[in-house]
């Protein structure tokens, strides 16, 4: 470490031709790429100098990468940071949130007037209440039912930021108080700021299908910058994460007793998993049919 | 550590006369005290573990504890441990959740129907917007204006419900879309469990008078619990955190120069300072008449 | 939420019992259990909040629980807390404080002389150095050497020791300096504080076979003591995380190709893996022999 | 948000010229600036957000920088992300490892064998064990003991070097077990990864006279490297923070006694500040001679 150490930092310009260009989301969202510190190499880099003197053989990027993925050898990837300007619903600001390991500055409703800008859903996305998963909706309503509810959706949105703007503009009533009239579909903003680590950590959580749909499709762009960001991360992330599955010691069992034909072993161990978790293992394997 | 070394764990009689029960908040809120873990003594305890033999003289709990307050040895507190059940309006929640290191369940409107329960502030809430704090209320508003404001809110309130329930009711549209059209100002509630150390800064944030009202007073209750639990940690607190004071540089220096009566050098100081700053040092010193 | 909520302090008799006696870890290392909140019962009763009214159904806690661990509903693990106080080398400590997640009190050798007292491995655990493994020990030393590195090992940490008592007693030297000739394998101890979710984060990174040895036995320890604390989620951790298995995208699709007896599809899926995947995928499934 | 929003990312030719260069610490340590995000411009951006429509007259950088300091706003110094490179004796990497809030890759023993580098102390350094502050050291040994220190902390090195070495190329031992008699004055280095908030607390507490020496020197190089980086914000933390000081409400009180010139008031005072406290309040406002 004595003579000629300069390096410079490493660009990606694919990335950098999307700077600042917002990527539409919902009707009236965006996420907008701010910044970006790091690359697969500065993973691999970091990885290294944990491996040290010993990794004469882990020559290769991608394997190493993938290794790394598989193992769950998390740190080197909190080497990368990223930075968006998003404008999400605070309903879906809500859930966001709740990752915490981020930095967040958002617009104030106590400085600053929110705009008149609010989320109304598309018609594909009025769905009905799901019957056995509380927390989902199912199939799309009927066709005639969707003008009546967005219009009643479009008349409250209308109605509450009246009421906003006369108690501020007409009584003169502070904006912090103001605010708390206002329905949690209208838009807010900010910057969010996270490590490679933790957004890929959030993407797992939120491009589930289990996830509510407007969070999605922010996880679903989040998704493709990162993937142009960090390809090789991104394809193992796709493997081994979004991709995979988890087994339990039962569903390893079951799937060992079925692979050797041992028939008895496998109902065996089916009384020993419940009937969810049973129905989850057939849909995963596509055993239902048989 | 060879022979006997068995403890109990510690009791404190009058949080556990608390334990369940709700302390109200706001017209509709509530802290209920659901677990503690610790006490001053276990801060004291994790504090002689760190300075093992060396800690003969540190031997009065008081003392040790307004040490460790005073110089920032802040890991001692975090040895402590509080679980509450918060029912809250939705934007106090949303200031709230920004103290990231927490715990936190909170209620799903996805999952459930909420209730119909929303804040509605008591005339004395009613500021005008403030003209030079941007993010505060001012004085009381007019009168004639609080019944007028307050029938506007409810009807607010009210109608925003009713499409609410129309939209699960009537029209069988998921939860998960019907409550974005919610106010912020309905009641959610959540389990919240936090260490001491990061208790106490929240109440050093949020029991400050530049907090907005409606979380100050959940601040306010939550000192109060605090006090009850930890009364030296909190006397400590009061008096170097809540009750003291920052000086910049250059405020000490003015303090030092005023001491000594060199008004030159007190003439120079203030030149360096911000018209904004030197207000708020003669506001902290009581030098505005003089 | 109007009348009688009063409740009480959940009690675990078994956990109780242990309270303040040390496990004996390594030659001359403890775990000692200080205090814990929280129970399976707190676990559900936080998720019971987020899930609200819709949770009718939800009524068997050991359901509830297994659902939580398999779908990665993290938080309600969150509401538990333990705190330890461990004895332990350096080196292990090294390893532990990575766990970001928790909160620490070391004894200070700034403050404090250290004990004579070093960590001297039994000879089962004089391994030599794994061949494919870096990071690993492999077969045991053959018996000769066993006598000879271990008379090394206890020279070594006798002439540092004395090295450290001489800089101190004869020459005065402040011990923050002279403590910095003391080898890793001497003892340190600390208070540790940590929520469930993260102590089984911690146990199944540390219980597995490629952590260290030394480290290892303390995480079996830890795991024993969750076991007797909250033996549902315990039940479930077993089953979904420590016995359980991940399977990359092509691992599934290769498990299913088998199950369905496509012999082509396996081959070109096999094409896809790499060796080292390839050879865990086969341990993993017992595939091996055939 | 309509039209066009291309951003560059931006730099800072002072830092990219320091890029990779070793910045020389301790006898063999260095610190090298791998990469960096963010400016002052990019705190204030973020914190504009937060503002929104209703920061028309924050517009001077500098000032609402210092706002921001002043007042414990602290999110938008979350904006700005830096990475070191760092090589550092294990015993300050274990002061240094308990600033949680940061990323870290190390260089692992387990899988590379340690170089023959250890911290030696210079003479300057070798500093007697202060009397009353248990974990400093006081004024300079004795010119005479200075080789006999250094032969043996020399000396203890090299033993302990050749019994690793020993250890692992005649006896075969892993280096897991073999690195555990190496003292922790060796040398290791890693990755390190912070945020700017996190990073000027890192050096408010590790450049204040109470941090050791060995990584004193270390929050130098690195508040430095801060100040080229951003200056706005390094000159806003030297005023409040580094510069300042933090009364207690009895200091704040006796201040202001004194000020208006009411002894009575301040002998009250006085009576309830502990020794310790009044010492280290007339060390702080020069009160010492009066």
């Amino acid at each position: 470490m004595t003579d000629e150490f300069h390096i410079t930092r490493e660009h990606n310009a694919e990335l950098d031709a999307l700077l600042g260009n917002p990527f539409k989301v919902l009707d009236k969202g965006f996420i907008r790429l701010i910044d970006y510190m790091g690359s697969d190499s500065a993973i691999v880099q970091a990885a290294r100098v944990s491996y040290g003197k010993g990794t004469k053989r882990l020559n290769e990027d991608r394997g190493l990468i993938r290794y790394l993925m598989r193992h769950r050898h998390t740190t080197p990837f909190e080497m990368c940071e990223i930075k968006f300007h998003v404008k999400l619903p605070i309903f879906v600001a809500r859930q966001w949130v709740r990752h915490r390991t981020a930095n967040i500055n958002e617009y104030s409703a106590r400085y600053s007037v929110l705009d008149n800008e609010f989320y109304v859903p598309e018609p594909a996305q009025l769905g009905v209440q799901h019957q056995h998963k509380k927390q989902a909706r199912g199939a799309q309503l009927e066709t005639q039912k969707h003008d009546e509810i967005i219009s009643v959706i479009e008349k409250n949105n209308e109605d509450s930021y009246k009421n906003y703007e006369w108690m501020i503009d007409e009584m003169g009533l502070a904006r912090e108080v103001a605010r708390t009239s206002l329905p949690v579909n209208i838009y807010t903003q900010w910057y969010w700021k996270i490590n490679l680590h933790n957004l890929l950590h959030f993407i797992s959580l939120r491009k589930d299908p289990h996830a509510q749909y407007e969070i999605r499709v922010y996880a679903d762009i989040l998704a493709d910058i990162v993937q142009k960001w960090v390809p090789l991360t991104y394809e193992a992330f796709s493997d081994y994460v979004l991709g995979g599955a988890k087994l339990s010691a039962n569903g390893l069992a079951l799937v060992k007793a079925r692979l050797r034909g041992d028939t008895a072993q496998e109902a065996m161990i089916k009384e020993k998993i419940s009937a969810g978790e049973l129905r989850e293992l057939e849909q995963l394997l596509d055993l239902e049919n048989e």
